[in-house]
């Protein structure tokens, strides 16, 4: 079976106005897939859907949605025959978590954890009615250990983790191909706006370049992670397994980190976030 | 400083009415530790508390809350110097996702995520005022990857799981003891009642014990689990880290599996709870 047949005729992407998800509904749409692209930023939106629509001739929707509710998303794909459905939309707190608002830190779990769980339970009982999907929860490599100033934002991507592999095992055997996506630094918007407004801490940004190295502290380009999603999908569904890395690196780095303790683990993350966000 | 100058005057126990919450609150009272014991079953509260009041001496309040919210235990808590507090309470929906209801999705995540994020919130704060204090948040071994029957239980644990690292990190440079303690199987009341109704697959089964010995299938006891927990606050603050477990071979066991595929971990988990849950 081919991608198309496989993962159309829709495609929807949550959190799609720009960057990484706009990259995700540029890799669909490249495979002839008809996309509907999701997220708050109407304008931003329609930008993104006309520059696919014209590049690759396909039919490309905008849905605008506020995802810290799921009813406007779930209204708006309705009697569509989703079978490809990337949830990439998140909330970001940062800041230590004594000092975070009530509503940020519900509003972190509403659009990190109730919106996927509700439009996954929505959409993966659609695809088990057809036979065939894909699911694809976007996850953080913040989601791997506890993470200064962005405690809450780790914790509630690492519910999208779990959340996704478990979904895995239950759904492959309806042909239903569900993971998380683990995302390392990556270059969005979002990303490039907050580095430029940082003065980094020197001496803590030099111990972490001889520690893990300056690679590891370089984002990635949109492009370059979106089409590391995109080939787990282009290898078939015998190769998908319950948790894919934007990037090999990234990989090798959980792997290693079980060795150590979690007290290294986490305070050497802490390290990297402490030394933007002082 | 002294266990009780370091975690008293007042342990708070979420969901304490039976089984591991009540064995906290009795390895707390053991140390001359007060202790506020918070569950939804008035009844049950108060023959644990009662049983614990006469054994031990101290005092033992029972606070009627339903964790699906923060409100009724934050407005009991008021006033009161609570520097140990242990949220145990747990949502746990059982059963393949695609099959749950969405009420039940949301209280899972209301119970396992929303409640012990605004209520760590609360007494984090009272607990960095002071200068000290410990807050630890029970996840569990589901937690550690996707867990066919329990994929939402399971995320929202691995929610409790990471934030609880991340106060770690935040809270430890202000006399505070954060972090996570990791459950396996443990004989509670819910536990025992489950297993008496189950017929486990017997292939199945035995194909399970011939891989991880019948020993790893064992549930814990109460008081052995509870003891584990005590042990760690025990041995002081230079000890704690980010994550501890319930027995050094539920260590061993997430150790050993980042050396091997999540596709492998995840099926292995998967196969424990179809032998039981089919």
């Amino acid at each position: 079976m081919g991608f198309k047949e496989q993962y159309g005729p829709w495609a929807v992407v949550a959190g799609a106005s720009t960057g990484l998800g706009a990259a995700f509904g540029e890799e669909a749409a490249k495979r002839g897939i008809d996309v509907v692209l999701v997220a708050r930023r109407t304008a931003l939106l329609e930008t993104t859907a006309e520059a696919i629509r014209s590049r690759y001739g396909v039919k490309v929707r905008t849905l605008t949605a506020d995802l810290a509710g799921s009813e406007e998303l779930l209204r708006g794909i309705e009697g569509l025959d989703v079978v490809l459905f990337i949830y990439n939309a998140a909330a970001e707190p940062q800041g230590l978590f004594i000092d975070e608002s009530l509503s940020g830190l519900r509003t972190n779990i509403d659009v990190n954890c109730t919106t996927p769980t509700v439009v996954s339970h929505a959409v993966a009982n659609r695809m088990v009615a057809r036979g065939s999907g894909g699911l694809v929860l976007v996850s953080s490599t913040g989601a791997l250990q506890g993470i200064k100033v962005f405690a809450a934002y780790g914790a509630a991507k690492s519910y999208e983790l779990i959340l996704a592999e478990g979904l895995w095992d239950e759904l492959r055997e309806h042909g239903v191909d569900a993971f998380s996506f683990v995302v390392g630094a990556t270059a969005t918007p979002n990303f490039l706006e907050n580095a430029a407004a940082m003065t980094p801490d020197a001496d803590l940004l030099s111990e972490l370049i001889s520690q893990v190295g300056a690679s590891a502290l370089e984002p990635r380009s949109c492009e370059f992670v979106a089409a590391a999603l995109f080939q787990v999908l282009d290898a078939g569904r015998a190769g998908i397994g319950p948790r894919h890395y934007s990037h090999p690196d990234d990989e090798s780095a959980a792997v290693a980190a079980a060795g150590t303790s979690r007290a290294e683990v986490v305070s050497r993350m802490g390290k990297i976030t402490s030394a933007f966000w002082q």
